[in-house]
């Protein structure tokens, strides 16, 4: 199967112009197929802010009622997408801005929780591989915001990092994928203060075995769970590491790469 | 050739949930290939004073400093476009919604005045028909945000009624194309204050007859002006008219229709 890498741009490279700039150069000199996912969150903390609407977050995850749906569609998919894509553009790079509305992307439901009320966040049904590869088929280049829909005329705020791993999840039926969370830290690290302990290599059973010993930051632990079951649904690799040098950590050369292989 | 209809969506339609909803019942229901272009000024006016961006018109025409450009790009490609694309998809129309940068689909440069200084506002140099064509392949419906780009990174914030008549200019070269605006009034009237006044059929000669004898409202010309310029260029028919019943406007039975018929 022909190559294809689904990465996910982390927020501290999104409100860095000059970083931002860097990372979309390397991006677009990616030859294979890929597509990019971003999310946007303190852009969109600091509109709600200037905007005189309360943010409340509960377990790293925003609480979107109406208001804060209609500030994170305008800074996600308006603001982010359209400035993203028009540097691509730039770039040399054919970017087409989605959120999961266009194109019947990604639809999802409204996330129901027994004690939590999360407002309008949502919570992935599924991705429409046969868009994303008609697309492609365009020479196109997808740039996702992590916005959804249900089908019935409501958007969504859904996580960028599970849209991407559900983008690469689904894709992996067609294409040899790689999943690429790129962002502050370095990779997973066995000392969090020293980049040097980083773990290049990572698989099922040295995770379990690391995590048995509480060597992996419990931080870490929900993002390589992910990693694990993105492996499970048929994504090749996972690489988890700095955006700092996007060229570097694709290649598997700077991060740490997961794999299944046991 | 195969009929395309591009169809532009009046501002106060926009900011009407009600009115907006029946207009894309309508536009969902048309058969033909067809793409929505909408506006959306009366919000980011409403946007821009919540964040304190004073807005400064000039000639009906917005000055676009850099934080209006935000403000517009938010607005327009982000919450507007998203919430009609989201509904189109409710309605079983598989709509993609699209600013100019999108797939490169409309560049513009940033425009040049002697005398005014009109900031990012872009003047269109060209419509990009394949890659509407190979939308159109993928059985997709374009919702344009009338937001261009310069090719060099730069968005730009464009005339929607321009992005209208710009794209359905392009792509009479591939369709058999109609171009219909549809809007707050009944049509191009004889008598402002009377509905009953219209000018069902103009062609050339009886609109420089009406516009000799100071029949036609000044606020018209421009519109009329572009019109027959799109036909000159090959569109087929444009229709002027109420946004109330967008199914009777399409098919000619109410409004102003526009041909080059001599």
């Amino acid at each position: 199967m022909e190559p294809l890498y689904v990465i996910k741009i982390g927020g501290n490279v999104i409100d860095d112009e000059q970083a931002l700039f860097a990372f979309l150069e390397h991006f677009a000199a990616i030859k294979e197929k890929k597509i990019l996912v971003h999310g946007g969150g303190r852009v969109a903390t600091e509109m709600a802010e200037k905007l005189g609407i309360p943010q409340q977050m509960t377990g790293g995850r925003r609480v979107t009622d109406a208001e804060t749906l209609r500030v994170v569609t305008m800074v996600y998919a308006g603001l982010i997408n359209k400035s993203v894509v028009a540097r691509l553009q730039a770039l040399g790079c054919n970017a087409i801005g989605l959120s999961g509305a266009d194109g019947n992307a990604i639809s999802a439901h409204q996330r129901v929780s027994g004690t939590i009320d999360f407002g309008f966040a949502g919570d992935i049904d599924q991705v429409n591989t046969a868009f994303f590869r008609g697309l492609f088929d365009q020479h196109l280049t997808p740039v996702i915001a992590p916005i959804t829909h249900d089908g019935n005329g409501q958007l969504l705020n859904t996580n960028a990092d599970t849209v991407a791993q559900e983008t690469a999840k689904a894709m992996s039926g067609y294409y040899d994928t790689v999943l690429v969370y790129s962002f502050e830290k370095a990779g997973v690290l066995l000392d969090i203060n020293d980049p040097s302990s980083i773990v290049s290599e990572l698989d099922h059973g040295r995770y379990n075995e690391l995590r048995g010993s509480g060597a992996i930051f419990a931080g870490m632990i929900p993002k390589l769970d992910n990693a694990f079951s993105a492996l499970d649904a048929g994504v090749r690799r996972v690489i988890i590491g700095s955006a700092d040098n996007l060229a570097a950590l694709v290649s598997g050369a700077t991060g740490t790469t997961i794999t299944n292989e046991r």
